[in-house]
Parts: structure tokens; sequence; C-alpha cells
């Protein structure tokens, strides 16, 4: 990655983020017109626009910025000193502005007022365990691959958050970027703003979490 | 690719396109006889088979012609040199006539009239907006996936149609080849004539500008 | 695959072509029961486990026999003498015997009678259109990946069966001994004994046919 | 492996088992609720997110324990003399106690009573040798990538279970620990404790089927 100017490193993230949030803002819109009702077949469609874009968008992107799309995993990139503090605090907010925008290009192509709010509720203890299960799922699979195989990188976050859909009971955020953006739309996607804050701190703890535990997991003991 | 005649590579491109159009518009009305009115359902088998051919259909004419089966994306690649003009011509000609050949090879294993012409208006804004943004993030696959990893490119490219289906307002035509051809089919994965002229300057408005911020994006700063 | 003795060859062959015979079936039948009269469900069901356990058993059985399950392609690899004739003559019992063995072995998993006899019409020129270009795409995938990326075989199959599933008439037979096979089974999957005859022309037709077209156009005209 | 204590690869065991059940038992839980009475559509989200999160958990976790999850796959690899029999014995017990803790944290997600008993019966000769030859197939699907292409082993899997979802008529368990755990959750996934016993047996005639075949299918007849 070092390669690539600051400039385009911000941008690629931004880029990156705000793709993501198209489809999975523009999914989820599109899961909900067509399934007449069917919040399972809604889901189905959102989950594979969503799992198939993360392994394209991660697999562009990857080699320009790494491709985080998401602060919780630049966090724990900075605290593994994999990426450079300045760095760290800059890419959140270009995801978070990137995320906006993209949000906003889903309402754009499905003709939908382009500023709502959420109204969907997404609380309680067990939604929000759900999210520290989710955020350290995501953590450890991008940890483990980086680790043994980067080159599989890609497919197995796309594959992860394709699982993630559907065994977390949140459906899995697992990005405060993500959770920022999403309260910005009142369709199949949203989260109510109210909710936001206890989601972005399970993110945190469960990203957190991960980070310890295959800091430790991933040591080999012998010198190869 | 410059081991394969120019004979060689026009049918390459020709054949590719044809088969392409038979998925798209085989599994779109296979989608629409079995799914009962669902259209979820329907598109969901449109999805999987067209996601799924691709990636096929890139990995095998991909090494003879390049496997564009799309005028856009052949014009992008004459834009930055990767292909003689003089190929950059012919190839959308044989683009187009595969694709119509493909279209009625779909008519003709489903029993319906070879001949054909659509009535289903996709028109209005957001759906001229949603074909900017569907070959924007085409274009951007392949530039990205071509210039880090060749290797996934067909992978790529079948995962981003697979989301683009689903995200995109207009269910990501992209393509106009594709777009042309599917005039000329009333079922499922048809599109009215009328609207076809829009949806082809937004697929060029959604390339030109790929190729304008990844050629800026990709471009390394310092050297290896 | 030299380097495995005949018996082995002829033995993985056969339990590949059971065992892709036993998905194939048994799939059909899981989707037929749970999805209360919604073809498309099934098929979509189906259609997941065919393609899926494609990738597995060629990217198993592949470096032993070849991983043909199929006489249609062993033909097609004798006349390019990839395949000695001896063995040529071999494959296709190894393989009509396996399919047979794999359609009772999916009975006996769903409690059905072992022994059945499909009534399934499966007729008319469309339909057998359709396994011409089934089967001409299967040996295109093939020839295509072998050439130039070996590894891709298994993934490629699987993807193209995906498509062709949806984007086929027929759901895509494009396979003599599966036809046979599945001939004696009265579930989802089957189809009567009197429509196989022609199904199994047009797949030697489809077939040969993409060997010559292919033939052609893989050849490089350059020396490297 | 060798590069990692014993600590470690028990954790990932652990971990890696206690993961695979969350999923299993979560996206069920979500499949059902979602669903609406389609036990289609619910096996589908059931099938995608346990398919997509085998590949991950196998990529993450397989270099450092193997990441076998199984009793049964241990068994194989200490009879080939593939894993010492010190590790063979604690790894079940890892795996089981991993596995009930994944259980509980689904139930957990989902606000469901942590302490369950299944009620669910899964029983019969039918559905006793579909156990068996399900995990014939994992084990051959095991012994014969890690033989040929190691690197393709978690896709394999992932893929085949995605298959045996749906051509088995017991949606295939085929593995003690999982059978053991998921008689804890009254739940889509859940299995009566009084048909585990005949589970797990047919999934040892399976695995050791598997193991003595493959044993003689993959050996080279000629040195290289």
């Amino acid at each position: 990655m070092g390669d690539f100017s600051v400039a385009r490193r911000l941008v690629a993230e931004g880029l990156g983020s705000s793709l993501l949030l198209a489809v999975v803002v523009g999914s989820g819109i599109m899961g909900e017109r067509l399934a007449g009702g069917s919040v399972a077949i809604a889901l189905l469609g959102n989950t594979l626009a969503t799992g198939a874009a993360l392994v394209v968008l991660i697999g562009v992107f990857g080699p320009i910025s790494g491709a985080h799309f998401n602060p919780a995993v630049t966090l724990v990139a900075a605290l593994r000193r994999d990426l450079p503090w300045r760095l760290a605090l800059a890419y959140p907010v270009v995801q978070i502005v990137g995320a906006v925008l993209g949000v906003w290009a889903a309402h754009a192509m499905f003709d939908e007022p382009i500023v709502q709010v959420s109204t969907k509720l997404r609380a309680g203890g067990a939604q929000v365990f759900a999210e520290v299960v989710a955020t350290f799922g995501l953590v450890a699979t991008i940890l483990g691959t980086v680790r043994f195989r980067p080159d599989s990188t890609p497919m197995a976050v796309g594959l992860y958050i394709t699982a993630a859909y559907w065994f977390t009971a949140s459906t899995s955020f697992a990005n405060p970027a993500v959770t920022l953006a999403r309260s910005l739309s009142n369709t199949f996607a949203g989260i109510a703003p109210s909710c936001v804050p206890a989601f972005i701190l399970a993110q945190l703890v469960g990203a957190l979490l991960a980070a310890g535990v295959f800091g430790w997991l991933l040591q080999t003991d012998k010198t190869p």
C-alpha cells in the first residue's frame, strides 16, 4: 500500500465506502419492493448483493488503501501498528462521508427522498450482544486470513458477511460508519438513530476483543 | 491475447456475447415461468445464472479476445490503448450481432416466437442514474482487478453483476449491446426500444467517468 | 492422471458419478418436499446443491480419472486423443452403473421406493435444442478452462451448470449417463424413458459441435 | 501446524467449533423466524450461512489446528497418523465444549432461553443411512482436496456442506460434536437427544468407510 499517495488512499476509502452503502441500502430497497412482504426473500437478495460486492470492493480498493471501509477495522489496524495513526484518524472521516453519500446515491437510484431518518428500532441486549459477536467474527476473519493467505481476504470477508446477515439477530452491521449511514435511510436497511450508540459501542468491544484473542492466537511458537 | 488471430478474437467476442444473452434472457424466462408471480424469486434465479455464467464466459473467452462482450468496455480499452482502434471498431459489431443471436437462441429454447419487441418501459431519471452507477462500477471492477490481480477478473465481474442486479433500480444492464439485444425480447429481461437511447447514453457516461477516476486512482506514486 | 492405475480411475469415475446423481436426485426430492408447490424454490435448492457438489467432485476425482462422469465428455476427450480409446470405452460403463447406483442411494436416503421409472415428459424441439446448447456450453467450458487455467475447471463447471439449470428450457441434463439414470427416478429430477433417446442424441450433437468450434478457436497463431 | 503450541491449537478448535455452531443454530433461527412457514426458504438461508462460514472458519483456523471442529474427522486424522493420538483425544473435548457454547451464544443473540433440549425427532433407517452418506462425502472431500490441492480445502468443505444440506434427508449433520450440541437447541436446527446415538454411530461408519476407500483410491502407482 505504500505505493499509493495519501490522497489516493483517502479517495479509495471514501469511494469504496460509498459503493458499499449504495449496495447495502439499494439491494435492501430492491428486496423489499420485489419480495411482496416476505422478509426472508428480501434478506436473501440483500445478502447476495452485499456479500458479492464486498469481495469486489476489497479486491479493487484493498491494494490502494487496505479497503477497511470501517472505523473499527481501522482502529484495530492502528493498534497493531499496521497503519500510522495520522491515517487512522483521517480514514474514519472519509469512511463516514463516503458511506452517507452512498446511502443518498441508493435513494436517488430508487427514486426515494434523498434525506431520510430511519424509524426502525433495533434495540435490546440480544441485538447488542449480536453486534459484539458479528464484529468479533469480522475482525477475526480479517486478521486470520491476512496472516495466512492474504489473497483470500476479499472472498473471506464477503463470505463472512454473507453468513453474518443470517446468523446474528441484528443482521450484522459490524461497522460504525455503516451504522451511522444506515440511520439516514428509512428503508429495509435502516436503523433508528437512538439505537446507533449501543451498536457502535458493541462493535468496538467486539473488534478489540478479537484483536486481543487473535493477537495471542496467531503467534507462532517456533522459528520456521 | 496477441496469440490469437483477429478472426478468432472476433468469433470469441461474438460467441461469448451470444451465450451471455442466451443466459440473461433464458434464465429470465425460466424465472418468470416458475416463480408464479414472485418477481423477487424470478430475479434470484436470473441473478444466479447471469453471475455464474459471466465467470465462466470471461474465463473461457478472456484469453482469446479479452471477453468484453460490451461496447462500453471496448471503448474504455481503446481509450486506454489496451486495444487497437481497428479492433475497437469491429468488436461492437460482433458483440451486437452475437447478442441478438443469443436472444433468439433463448427464445428458441423456450418455445417463444423468435422475433419479438419489448414493451417493458424502464424510464425516468432514477433508472438512468442507476445505469450510470452500474456501468461506473463495472468498469471500476474491471480496471481495478486487471491492475492488481488479473486472474480474479472473471470472478469479480460475475460477483459485481450479481450485486448490481439487486442494488441498482434498473437491475444493471451496464452494456449497450445487451441493452439493444434485450429490446428484442418481450420477456422478463426486456426493455422497450424507446428507453434504449437514454440507457446507452448513461452507460457511456458511467464508463468514461470510471475510466477517468480509476485512471488517476490506480497510478502508483513511488517506483517499486 | 498417469499416476493412477486403471482400476482406481474406473472406481473414481463410478464413485464420482454415483455421488453426482445422489446429489442431483436427492436435492430435487428435498426441494420438492420442502418448497410446497413452488417449483422455482425447489429448483433453487436443486441448483445450489448440484453446482456446489460438482466443484467438489471434480476437485477430488479430477486428478485421478479426469472426473468426466459424462460419456459425451469422454467421447470428446477420446477424439482429441486426451484419453486412450481403451479407457474411453470403459468409462461410460462405470459412469452409467455409478449413476444408477447414485439414484438408488438418493431414493434410499429419502425413504422412496428404490426402483422407479419416471413418467415426466420432457419432449419437443425446444427442449431438444436446449440440450444441444446446454452440452455445447458444457464442453466449451471444459475445453476453454483446461486450455487456459486448468485449476479453475472444477469451479467453472460448477458455475456453468448452476447457470444452465436456469437458462436452458430442459434445466440442462447435458450428460447421457445422467439422462439414463434420471429416467429411473419418478421424482423432481426424473425424465420419462421415451424422452431419453432424443436428449442423448442432442447432447452428442452439442458436444461434437463444441469440440469442432473450440478445436479451431483455441489454436494460437503465433509461437510464444 | 507444528508452528503453534498445543494451547493455541486447542483454543482454535474450541473457538472455531463455537463459531460454527453459532452460525448453524443462529441462521436456523433467523430462517425460521423470517420465512413465515416456508421450510425451503428457511433452509436456503441456513445453507447459505453455514456454507459461507465454513470456508471462512477453515481458512482462519486451519493453519493453527487443522480446523476439524469434528470428532469424526479427528479420528480419521489420528488413524492416518496425521495427528498424534495425544491431541486426538483432547480435540473432541474442546470441540464439544466449544460447540455447546456456540449454541448458547446463538440463543443469547436471538433472545431465546439459553438452555434448551430439542424435541425434534430425526429418526428411521433412511435418515441414518443419509448420515452415513453425508459423512462419507465430507471425509472424501477433505482427504481428496488435502491430497491434491490443500489450498482449496476450505472452499471445498463449504461447498460440500452447502450441497449436503439439500441432498441428504437428514440435512447432513455429519459431525458428532455438532449433533450433540444441536440436541441442546429446540429450534430449526435441533435434534432430539434420543436420536443422537444412531446419528453419531452412522457418522463414524461413514467416516471410517471413506478413510478406507480413499486410503486405497489416492495411492499413486508410479513414482513421479
